[in-house]
């Protein structure tokens, strides 16, 4: 079995997305937005069939842990009440898309962040995604705010409240950034990459899991900077008194395969231990095109992992056992 | 011969630094800070020869592009006037260790930026620099508000006049911020890095270098998550409709080799052009420990670098002739 750790639904229907500009344009207003519109199980169809269910196929991709939008997400518009109806719409229609393709899809929620606003009032819709709709993890963005970074780092212990109610469900977060206001950055450019890079230098930092043993983390994007500048993470550890990344970070942590060309995939691999790795593609996401050097999808990340002509252990551990350990709700979903 | 295009003075003499601290202390009183102090040749002479110049005779390091300590610049601190106070005794520092070993180290200036300062205001320091003291380039700081972002992007117009002149004078920068005030962020361990993906994501996102053809920037610390996420920023190229990045991007930039360990230097001279590359190695730097993996040095990347068995002609390029190439002045000072 090959589970995809990282999907988002970036084709949703039109509705959706126009709902949110009316929305959006609501608030600015200080009206009250339209109702959500009704969207028919076929625009769903339509909307999964002909893109990722269809490039799953082709992959041979069994299952997709998959998620709103990364970019839409933007929890920098409007204000709480904005993101959290937002969240609710947003995670409504993947669990619609769950229960159309049950085989296929595993769902990870938005939450409803707003810069300011304490992630203690994100648990209520985490709750209700996973212990009402069978979700099996969370997309949490270090940095609501769009770019700015206001926020307290990760492991600051306003963050706490939201990581016990993490533990308690068992499911764990992707660390994902939105889009940005931010003029210096590009969203999937650098702002995601950076995003990774930086949450990563918060664990080594600090004894959070220390605090939450069993708190589960994802790096998407092969983990931003970090298994390029390895041995740069490992010196600063030293130099900072820290503990081995190993003891540290590395029970709790975790890389997806989202790295589009063969060398960055080497070099993951090389570095990184088989157990913390995921496969993942982020499609159909940051980049849709074919590669001119190979003739392949840049985001066919299969190919990579394929190439490296892993162990059959190993193999099964990133394409399928790994993910099972970091999101054990999944159990439940394969089972059924 | 062999070049470190990446030293900072990291190891300067006590009075130095203790200046610095009577120079913030006096803008925060609204007093006249100290007479800078006389620091004998000796204090120099002492401060660099147990460290930087033993280091690079160890390593057989020839000659290094040296400049001031950049987690010390600190452009956010205090305003322009003592932006500029700080940065002219910086680069007063670096000119006297200039002159005291001139075959082993070439100056590159701090500038006196500050935030929401015209970076035209940095012109004067950096003219007098290159003509006054015989340096070869500039640290040129995209975030100068230390950790938020607060200026525009490096592509943008207001970079202009300071580009001007760096074609004229024929000298290139390189990309560095410094300290970071914003919790998020670990100067070494994410700001640097993600100032270097940021960067060459603006570049990829303009015309910057069809304006300035002759203008080159060197993007350190091996060029942040880029060559890690090579395919991923060839396909945004391509997705961006923005030209293939050896036309747009790497005629102009060029990335150095401070990748604390084996397969993250790979994986560069694997998808980087051998005429992009220069040595670096940052130190004494970010990371001053042995890696207990290997028993060498983190920082000691030329043994990286060796490691790849280069053929002759490669080998010059990264260890020398790219650097004469990219920092031009560096000839009169060779030849002297």
């Amino acid at each position: 079995m090959i589970i995809d750790c990282h999907g988002h639904y970036t084709t949703v229907p039109a509705p959706h997305t126009a709902w949110r500009k009316q929305q959006l344009a609501a608030w600015e207003n200080d009206q009250t937005p339209p109702a959500y519109p009704a969207i028919p199980d076929d625009e769903i169809r339509e909307s999964i069939e002909g893109s990722q269910l269809r490039l799953m196929r082709e992959r041979g991709v069994d299952l997709t842990i998959f998620s709103p939008r990364a970019s839409a997400m933007a929890h920098h518009e409007g204000d709480e009440a904005v993101s959290r109806q937002w969240a609710e719409a947003c995670n409504d229609l993947i669990y619609r898309v769950t229960q159309l393709y049950p085989e296929s899809f595993a769902g990870v929620c938005q939450l409803p962040q707003s810069p300011g606003v304490p992630i203690a009032n994100s648990i209520a819709e985490l709750r209700r995604c996973v212990e009402e709709l069978g979700f099996v993890g969370c997309n949490l963005n270090p940095d609501p705010s769009g770019g700015h970074w206001t926020s307290a780092p990760l492991t600051d212990r306003s963050w706490y409240p939201f990581y016990e109610t993490m533990v308690e469900l068992d499911v764990p977060a992707m660390v994902h950034v939105s889009a940005v206001t931010n003029p210096n950055f590009h969203a999937t450019g650098s702002a995601y990459l950076n995003a990774d890079t930086t949450a990563f230098m918060q664990f080594l930092q600090a004894d959070l899991f220390e605090d939450f043993p069993d708190l589960r983390i994802v790096i998407p994007h092969g983990g931003g900077a970090v298994p390029y500048h390895w041995g740069r993470f490992r010196g600063l550890a030293d130099m900072l008194q820290r503990p081995p990344l190993h003891e540290s970070v590395m029970g709790n942590v975790f890389f997806d395969t989202c790295v589009y060309h063969q060398p960055g995939i080497d070099l993951l691999f090389e570095v990184i231990d088989i157990d913390n790795l995921l496969f993942g593609s982020e499609m159909v996401g940051a980049v849709r095109g074919i590669d001119p050097q190979t003739g392949n999808y840049f985001d066919d990340t299969r190919r990579y992992v394929e190439a490296l002509d892993l162990a059959i252990e190993d193999r099964e551990k990133v394409f399928e056992g790994n993910a099972r350990r970091v999101y054990p709700r999944l159990e439940q979903l394969i089972k059924a």
